[in-house]
């Protein structure tokens, strides 16, 4: 049982990634976050070349954090001058971070190439300028940068920059694979070098350009590395950093090495989606541990085994991260998915009720039209209460009709919908514009709606895809919608499928309005 | 340098994702291109357990494949009966497959708990049912589920199991992670037993449950598999299966492993992006070595490193597995490929003409509109045409309506398109009906053309594909539609894109006329 400490990096490498830009407030959110996970050193940007990073210094030093250090990124000295008169190293400073990390150089192609200068006097400016800051910072950590492929290129070299670190008494020093080409065999024998080398602590900072980046993370772990920098959902430049939502339970759960607090690992989905919704991307399904799919199992035969004993196919309980199990429902399931689907959404239903087969039935042809209930949960709901005779008639439309105009002087068609609503007898008949007719009729329904029925306006809809399923010979092709809707506490996905269009999006978006009148009364 | 055999089951174990249904015309196309890419073997599905499967063996017996095998997957016979009496298995050899691979079990726990049968029954059954058909089938492999938590749980009973399956002499013994949970470090030993225990050719099947397929995968090739069993893209239940998008480069380029064929792996980031577009899913931007950002620099100290020598920054050339380097601020690198395209093409264009900026410079900005021209190259080439003044103006359409209509008694709504075309100074108004507006919109445009140009009779829509695309704060969704034409002698696609679904659907279908008209001419 060792201890290791997690380094985060999302607020300072996570903002190299193609698609993500904090504001400083969004900073100061996100450090809380990670402090009440329990994240040992946050790193909050590189004050020597972005101003936006010295305001979070500041605005940081304003909050109360329980358990993170907060720590501020830099790099060595120019050459040809002090530390003293370098501004880089002044800011890092002036930022009066817990910790400071800087990088140096590790390979001799980037000395020769990138700094132009002498091997010997990079391992100078190593030294000197880590030896600065350590007699004015409380704690320094250094970032060997390249250094894998510098070992590769010249591993004495890369190894004596290592002692010009050490040299220097830093708290630890890290091994960056920092273009993420360094393949997982390859770690033991390069590690023992180190070792035998140098006796500071080791971190591991790795870049995940070949996938590989939560192994060579646990990997040096393994190896002896008592300090992991990554990011929350591996955020960082090209394919991410080493995605920390993956490293911490491994070592957890699999490795037996502490690290967040007791009782602090149930919460990493949480912490995971918080980091999503800020930085506004959409979290990604797969993403293991904490993704939605992570726990979903859509085979028959796999569905009944888990409901005895989930070790059979899952590797750890999902309740440890925050996570839960899921049965998926589709042409590959059986009696034991729609049995475990009901109980999952609270509705009773018996294995010999004659009912479970009739559902069952009903999927089955559902299916061969071209539904399809992943990701349309809540229409699958809706089928179920339907056929047990448990959903009420919130409405009924009774007509429509869309029409989309394009005139000469038009540089975009024009939709508009009318739409005939009855609700317990009385008739609403209304029209709406929008974008496009599916737009249109959807501003309609709900505009039709919503007297009847105020908490309509609290539904958005939040994605909208078309599939058009091939057709046989002769026939016309089948267009299956999924829909995606929202409220201020849940998402639901609906489904409906038609030859026309705009009948297979009216069914989805009735569907997935019906789920949120049934859902609030329930 | 050896020979690494590559087994692909985006048919079967990625159908298992829960965002994934492929048809069979699907599976036939996916196959189709995997064949090109040189991959070994095409898991094809599981013709035991889905009638849909049954099909995807008769439809692949018609096309020619010139380098990969066809494998069906299934599992040992059932207990109390011979191979001979069980379904499953006389499904398999009627589906009459180049190899055939089958499942058995592995782990103590899942044949007590799941089997519900002796130990020993189990080790008689793996072997009989191999025995079986070895004597009936070319190839036969074994995949030994659940085998790491098997050995870890009872590793002499691990080690039986598979010496039953060498005992029938099969072709190779994969070993499978099936729940993901398997970390490399604990590779090495394990590997060892086995090694000592058989001397069957070893493959490995890994889930990527703890975000180390890839890794998984790799170590057990390192320490001797010869076999590699994954899915493009990762596709696959939970987390995913490994990705052969990633496994594929590092055996060829980093481990010395020879796989696919002189030449075929620059073509691995269009295979990733065919079976993205026809499982209708976005590919991910961060995916290793084939996403859009995998090689996309932002900081400005790695740009101008890179300008100098890309080995500072990038692990691989991204050439080699047909991807490049973006530059995020200023991207110049698309002249290059405009230039290629152009050739593809047929079209004469020079590098230093004024147009092919102009044309890149159009490109950019449609893409940051949201177009996309992978999978719609015909309009791709008429935007070359049209920016070199090469395309002919072959109609105009000047008005447009579209009006779906539900009334009470109609089971569905019914569409009605009117439209204005002006063709050399003659003007055709009329109408058509269609199953919805799209359809009905397609419909009307081909009857007012083709008393003009008659060979717009042979124009089939073959497929139509929707996405929207995320919305900037405050302004409305953008959405793609992608459309697939062909005639008796030719497939080709174009995009539309707009707020308004019909505006983007009447953009790609416009163009889908303009190409075959274009391209008769020429």
């Amino acid at each position: 049982m060792g201890n290791i400490l997690l380094y985060d990096t999302t607020l300072r490498d996570g903002t190299q990634a193609e698609d993500i830009s904090f504001q400083v407030e969004d900073k100061v959110r996100i450090a809380k976050r990670l402090d009440e996970l329990g994240i040992d050193y946050i790193e909050g940007g590189w004050p020597g070349s972005n101003p936006k990073d010295i305001t979070f210094f500041q605005a940081i030093k304003k909050e109360t954090l329980t358990t993170s250090k907060i720590a501020a990124f830099g790099s060595t000295r120019r050459a040809r001058i002090t530390p003293a008169e370098d501004n880089n190293i002044q800011m890092l400073i002036e930022a009066a971070p817990d910790t400071v990390t800087i990088f140096g150089k590790t390979w001799d192609f980037h000395v020769r190439e990138a700094l132009r200068i002498s091997l010997e006097e990079n391992l100078e400016l190593i030294n000197d300028s880590l030896v600065y800051l350590k007699e004015r910072v409380g704690e320094v950590i250094y970032d060997a940068e390249h250094f894998f492929d510098g070992y590769k290129s010249n591993p004495e070299y890369a190894l004596q920059s290592l002692q010009a670190a050490a040299a220097a008494d830093v708290d630890c020093i890290v091994l960056c694979d920092t273009n993420g080409g360094t393949l997982p065999h390859e770690f033991p024998v390069i590690m023992a070098a180190v070792q035998k080398a140098i006796s500071t602590p080791l971190g591991i900072h790795a870049h995940n350009d070949n996938g590989c980046a939560i192994a060579n993370s646990l990997m040096a772990v393994h190896l002896g590395a008592t300090h992991v920098q990554g990011t929350l959902n591996g955020f960082g430049e090209r394919c991410g950093n080493a995605d920390l939502c993956s490293i911490i339970p491994a070592l957890n759960l699999k490795m037996g090495k502490e690290c967040l607090g007791a009782g602090r690992l149930a919460t990493l989905r949480s912490a995971s989606r918080y980091i999503y919704e800020l930085a506004n991307l959409t979290p990604n399904k797969h993403q293991p541990y904490v993704g939605n799919s992570a726990f979903a199992h859509k085979g028959g035969v796999h569905v009944s085994a888990i409901e005895r004993h989930p070790e059979t196919y899952e590797h750890i309980r999902p309740e440890a991260v925050g996570n839960r199990t899921r049965i998926l429902i589709s042409d590959l399931s059986g009696r034991a998915n729609i049995l475990a689907k009901a109980e999952e959404c609270g509705i009773e239903l018996d294995s010999k009720d004659p009912v479970t087969l009739e559902i069952l039935e009903d999927i089955k042809d559902m299916e061969n039209q071209g539904f399809q209930f992943e990701g349309a949960e809540a229409s699958f709901e809706l089928l179920m209460l339907k056929s047990m005779g448990k959903l009420k008639q919130y409405f009924s439309v009774t007509a429509f009709r869309v029409i989309d105009t394009l005139r000469e002087s038009d540089k975009a068609p024009v939709s508009e919908a009318t739409i005939r609503v009855k609700v317990g007898g009385k008739v609403e008949h209304t029209a709406a514009d929008g974008n496009g007719p599916v737009n249109a009729l959807d501003f309609a329904m709900r505009k039709a709606l919503v007297n009847f029925y105020p908490q309509i306006a609290d539904v958005k809809l939040l994605d909208y895809k078309v599939r058009v399923l091939p057709a046989n010979q002769g026939t016309d092709s089948v267009i299956r919608v999924l829909v995606e809707s929202g409220d201020h506490d849940q998402r639901w996905g609906t489904v409906g499928v038609s030859t026309n269009v705009i009948d297979a999006s009216y069914q989805a978006l009735a569907d997935a309005l019906i789920y949120k009148l049934y859902k609030d009364n329930h």
